[in-house]
């Protein structure tokens, strides 16, 4: 941790009476910053408006949140920012008084040393034992409550694997564990709904949304891990790597995919490989 | 908010790179102090180690917590202790470090001010919308990670009703937003089942243990509403209301129940009303 705003002021300490703590009442944005500036800003705070909003919490205005982020970043040639906001202080009990006043902790981390070759030459995946739940109320928001993330994470030791790919308590196939999914198909390409569980990641909203005018279609549906397997190409992506091509599942290698590589070169116009 | 220690030392104040604000990654206990005494303390160190084990967190000893929690309500008459166990300080990322110590927060909160027909004559409740996910691998742990709860207890504002039924996302009734929930039908106990989701309180496990000696039978199994609407009794129970009976559903008064009254009269010998 480089450095850190609680509420705009320079601190790393929180109260105990947070419900950020006490029941992970909030929500949170992993940020990269390129050169003092965040690439994918307004997306980052368009999701954390509508998480917000899904949570019933006051979400601060666009013009402080920033402000803090500018004041944080302007320096950094390359970090990553955590923008963590919570439903605020209160007493004891799950019911959340209308005086509650969100907190806003952004915390500047360096920039993760992560090798090259993920980029270049793709990352290994293993499909964890873990089930998703399914949870339509919060799917899709990138909230506070990562205890699944944490126990699939757990899952495996191995510093060559780089992710593990996650399906829900219906067998389908959701994500990676700290990264979104897609699938190639010709010129096609494939991303699991995530209307049920599973978070929706910016990069993955960035993806989708130049994707029209490249003239690649995209379709969003129930993703089999029958189809993973079968799949011409397949990429990780998120907000700190861009995109990762996988080269391994489970031990089986796969071949690169010309469009895989193509969208990756693409985003890392805006997010630079290390 | 009375007292808290955090690690043993007193401050209110807590580290933003603790991962039990980062991810809601640790567990919880709501204890009753009752003349300086805690009723159920080997129950609630139980279900902490038996939270810790599952999410492989190292639970401090009994004895360490126990003498924290000894200092901190032993000069209290009535109190809520509340004591939060979370994996401890990380970097970024879900992948925990083997280094990491956990955080022990200990908040003494005063006894809440509840009215004492709610032991009486009983509560009203009402069936929530929120439906709880199925997750066996967090089912009856009761964690940090509590957003479904929020958002169940969000769904009224009426100060006269004072809980909430939850369902699951299959129709079963699991439990009430922070009361665990029994069912009286003749002499014998029916309590819903909790190995795919919800909480396993330790009044309710209090309960349970108790029932044999007291010769009346209870089943543990799946629970419909209409088995609730059906059922001669209904009461709600947790470590600091002690028990609850239901005198009314969805606005359809209840008849008062032998049962349930004298095992509220029972459990009130341990946790007095107040």
């Amino acid at each position: 941790l480089q450095a850190c705003l609680v509420n705009g002021r320079e601190t790393v300490q929180l109260s105990v009476n947070d419900r950020g703590l006490l029941y992970g009442d909030g929500v949170f944005e992993t940020m990269s910053v390129v050169d003092g500036e965040l690439p994918l800003l307004s997306y980052h705070l368009e999701r954390l408006r509508c998480g917000c909003e899904r949570l019933g919490i006051a979400c601060p205005s666009a013009d402080l949140l920033q402000a803090e982020i500018v004041q944080l970043s302007a320096n950094s040639k390359r970090a990553v920012l955590k923008l963590i906001l919570t439903r605020g202080e209160a007493g004891r009990g799950y019911v959340s008084t209308a005086t509650a006043v969100p907190t806003r902790i952004l915390q500047r981390h360096s920039w993760p040393a992560t090798p090259r070759r993920y980029w270049d030459s793709g990352v290994r995946v293993r499909f964890c034992r873990l089930r998703l739940a399914l949870q339509p109320a919060l799917a899709g928001i990138k909230h506070l409550n990562r205890l699944e993330q944490i126990l699939a994470r757990a899952e495996w030791q191995d510093e060559n694997m780089q992710e593990g790919l996650l399906c829900d308590s219906e067998g389908y196939i959701v994500e990676g564990v700290s990264h979104n999914l897609f699938l190639v198909n010709g010129d096609e390409l494939i991303t699991p709904d995530l209307t049920q569980t599973g978070v929706a990641g910016v990069m993955r909203a960035y993806i989708l949304s130049q994707l029209p005018a490249q003239g690649i279609h995209v379709r969003i549906e129930k993703v089999t891990p029958e189809a993973v397997l079968a799949a011409d190409g397949l990429f990780l992506c998120n907000s700190v790597h861009g995109i990762w091509p996988i080269c391994e599942i489970d031990a089986k290698p796969r071949q690169q995919n010309r469009l895989v590589c193509e969208l990756r070169d693409r985003i890392a116009r805006i997010i630079p490989y290390p």
